[in-house]
């Protein structure tokens, strides 16, 4: 194992730790328990926490700023944060009207988002949940009974941050949260694994010339190992699932998301956005607005995910309203 | 070798293609010669034009919008582009001010960028020329007389392209381009080589605990390979040569450049800032300004660089101006 570490226990806190100081103009890092909050939040808007294992950077510290997160939770690496941490974190994110959880569906983060929200409404805090589950390769996976939350974290994070940034209450926010999540499937490939610093060996193992389609972002299995194919055949496969998941109509307007795992370059993004495109406006579909990059990795691991968002001009309108954070910005 | 593309000789076209679809708001892309040009540019303005070999993305195309690059010309993986592709992009970055050419210091950029400069000037534009020399590694390079240009490249564009964004002079705006190349040192680090896609196997071969230090954005030969140190060893190493070479007083308020090559996860590259700061402010030196991410890579290839410019007024005031391109944006 070759990374750029000290410890593989000090991995989280020192990474945070450099983030907070390379963003102390958006960001608060609370290092015991470990949780970033955001700096200059209105007071009396609708607090948007998220959180999960780490290894998925810029997910979710990445994201908290104007119009997006006001606090995140960073577990161990592929771990889920506990309740002590979450805790504060939601009184970190709350200036009166409350907080929403933006959760993905794995079983450790689905039942210690469920204890904090529980403790935080003992001490008065409104907490809502929104639980992301948009990955269509499996119906249950090794840390997820349903399907997993991966890439659509982002666009629920971005469009429902912009929704209690423009002054939504409690239940609204939670809302466009969940319609967000309805709209949106995603599925991932990985052409290599990836490493957790503290195991110090692969997740699991490809043969040189195997890919596995449907990858979670924690290296689980997904559908099925292939041989090793073009990027249209791949982009192909993962497109074919989304679509007969997400039933869209012709003249529908859609966000394209080429997302990359961690070590792919973005020169191969943009060659798997280019065919989803084609696809996509062959299927009669209108790609109104897209992103490419890595948004949600699982370390250095090499593959993408494809994510389709269906929008609705509100959607579209909150997804184009101003944001800043460290890993997302535009508008200001 | 596995990677997200279909035939190994149209990566770059296919890439910039769907690049192309992904910013359609931002840039043009001419397909033949290859070139890739900024939308709604002010006439008037001096043109900036950059180019070289692809596989550092986002550099160049991913800087070309406002407040950076007019122009941009990506050549074959890591091969110079020639000087029929470099002209109509001069022509196009052109709006009467003249033109600045942005070149990395390889051999075959700057006879190349050379070539063009004087044909474009036999047509009536002016050009100017900052040759980017940042790399304290080494003094000759397998494709440099000199030292290799590299992370202050990103430094140099942001710069000078604000300068020109607010109506600087020709002479101007290559002399501000000039004054951070002059004061702005680099040093990288591989932890793993990277495979051109033409070539099938990667360019050099690293043993299993084994970096290199001071290495290339080609992988070329850098100062030597050592066993594998920990994060805050390898910032140790590839700091001092810069600050030996920068020559910093104390006092000194400098803009510290985290950059990925690739393959790295930003956690990661957050480690490396951590610890780089902390030199930097014993050193006795005001950390002003940050950026770290993936901003000039070497494909997949594992790794950092680290540069650190040396800030004055001015140049911080441009740094901070407002910039929309595919790749970096603040301020709008």
């Amino acid at each position: 194992m070759k990374k750029l570490i000290n410890d593989p226990k000090a991995v989280v806190d020192e990474s945070v730790e450099g983030f907070g100081l390379a963003h102390a103009d958006l960001v608060t890092v609370h290092p015991d328990p470990l949780f970033v909050s955001r700096k200059n939040a209105k007071t009396g808007k609708v607090g948007l926490l998220s959180g999960g294992g780490s290894g998925h950077e810029p997910l979710h510290a990445g994201y908290v700023g104007f119009g997006m997160l006001d606090a995140a939770v960073p577990g161990a690496v592929f771990t889920s944060p506990t309740p002590d941490a979450i805790i504060p974190a939601t009184v970190a994110a709350n200036s009166g009207a409350g907080v929403v959880h933006i959760v993905k569906n794995y079983t450790g983060d689905v039942l210690n988002f469920e204890t904090a929200a529980e403790m935080a409404q003992a001490e008065g805090i409104e907490v809502r949940t929104v639980l992301v589950n948009d990955d269509v390769a499996v119906e249950d996976s090794l840390y997820t009974a349903g399907r997993r939350g991966v890439g659509g974290t982002v666009l629920v994070e971005k469009i429902a941050g912009a929704a209690a940034e423009r002054g939504d209450g409690l239940d609204a926010v939670a809302a466009i949260g969940q319609r967000v999540n309805d709209n949106v499937r995603t599925m991932g490939v990985a052409l290599s694994a990836c490493t957790v610093p503290h195991a110090g060996v692969p997740s699991f193992e490809l043969a040189e010339n195997e890919i596995e389609i449907g990858i979670g972002i924690h290296g689980e299995p997904g559908r099925h190992r292939i041989p090793m194919e073009n990027a249209d055949g791949i982009t192909d496969r993962l497109l074919e699932p989304i679509l007969a998941d997400l039933k869209p109509a012709a003249g529908d307007k859609v966000l394209l998301f080429v997302n990359g795992m961690g070590g792919t370059p973005s020169s191969e993004l943009y060659i798997v956005y280019r065919h989803a495109v084609k696809v996509l406006e062959a299927a009669g579909l209108g790609v109104e607005r897209s992103l490419v990059g890595n948004y949600i990795t699982a370390l250095e691991m090499q593959g993408c995910s494809i994510s389709v968002l269906r929008l609705d001009d509100e959607m579209t309108a909150l997804w184009d309203a101003p944001v800043h954070t460290p890993a997302l910005r535009w508008g200001m």
